[in-house]
């Protein structure tokens, strides 16, 4: 039997990682990584290459690199999603086919944990239930980028008993911002809590988490709305790519 | 000055230690343990020095326990709690005060995200806004149960485009099932997923994760709501604790 590994290593800093997923690391015959289209996309790769060379000194494995599929953005947004997956899947069923012998373990290092935000676990999973090629799957959780932005602005993620919500850029932009109690915002890149700048709520707001880039910025949006927004495109302009997550509260009315 | 650790050890099992967590641990004087009322509760404070003992073996720090205060769940359940934190102040600020020496750091081993459902991080930073003691506060990220639990049972936390609810079985009691699309429940305990089980929802349960006791259930809540239900009650009555966590769904409809 053929093992696929799906291993989160946290949000970019090789500390970030835990016991559990260098242990299955050493046990890893092919480690395929996906280059995404994009100036910057590389450092992603070099990251994902500096881990293995700090846990797995001994280097007994291959790697293997191809192009990820790229989603196209034209039509609407679910079937853009949906046809990109596709062509994903029938990436990895080739990988799984061709690139491992039966008996060896491939996986790949997921940005963050492999649950939140990041289809590849419900692709292979998918792999599995129609059954085109026979594999194992097993996952190995990590330290989502929600965890290292409240970690690095010392912040709880909820108050006494309230509710979080975890959404996209794309529905915040979609709901109303009186529902907001502690609403964590992932896949923006775009400055999208502009368009805010107006409520009376909070901003906890993280960049490049981690890393020697990290940018941490808070306070109400009012007040930083715009500069934050213009540091962040200008660092999204520079590096080529923006991995930003924020945190938006409404502040109890009594502080 | 005097310095205070917040380390997330996550749900249980020492392999979910990150490599930040280890290192931050070999640089602590004094390792505070609260030891909570209730049989069985020993078994998270055994866990923790398990950790200590792997991770740190040669020792060179001192441990001191300490009787948790209690919550008083008589009156409202957030008087209580803030009546609960006031007390848990007053005792981190004699711990700061009498334990540490200028120079030395302390640390709290955090069950699961020191920011997720866990009031030590605010109680912290209150004290050190409203300045009674001096210290500096620095909090390590670790594997929440959140995390663990897609892990286990291999799912994504939300499928294409959704979004995600974090909330307590208290809160979860007083919302609308039709509202639920991912919601995560926390601070259980006691099988209030029953009240659900007229809903189409999909359940994916798990109870002390990562641990030789682990238990993980799921299928569609009609079908396993009244079975989990009789075997997690069973379970906190042998252990004398449970510490639980689901994901309830929607699941697609065209599936």
């Amino acid at each position: 039997m053929k093992k696929m590994l799906l291993i989160g290593i946290g949000p970019g800093h090789p500390d970030y990682l835990t016991i559990q997923a260098i242990e299955a690391m050493r046990r890893v015959d092919v480690f395929f990584f996906l280059e995404k289209a994009g100036d910057g996309k590389g450092e992603l790769i070099r990251i994902r290459r500096e881990i293995l060379e700090r846990y797995v000194p001994e280097g007994r494995y291959r790697t293997f690199t191809v192009k990820s599929p790229q989603r196209d953005g034209s039509g609407a947004y679910r079937d853009g999603v949906e046809a990109w997956y596709r062509a994903k899947a029938d990436l990895f069923v080739g990988l799984i086919q061709d690139e491992l012998a039966d008996g060896e373990c491939g996986a790949l290092l997921l940005w963050g944990d492999p649950s939140l935000y990041d289809g590849t676990l419900s692709i292979l999973k998918g792999l599995l239930d129609d059954g085109p090629v026979a594999f194992e799957l097993d996952v190995i959780p990590g330290i989502t980028s929600i965890q290292a932005l409240t970690a690095r602005h010392r912040i709880p993620l909820n108050r006494i008993g309230e509710g979080i919500q975890v959404t996209t850029a794309r529905r915040l932009a979609a709901s109303d911002p009186e529902d907001i109690t502690n609403t964590v915002v992932m896949l923006d890149s775009n400055a999208s809590f502009r368009e805010l700048a107006e409520t009376d709520l909070t901003i906890y707001w993280g960049a490049y988490l981690g890393t020697e880039d990290e940018m941490l910025v808070s306070g109400r949006l009012g007040d930083v709305a715009a500069d934050l927004a213009e540091r962040a495109l200008r660092a999204k302009a520079e590096k080529g790519w923006l991995m930003d997550i924020y945190l938006l509260r409404k502040e109890d009315s009594g502080d």
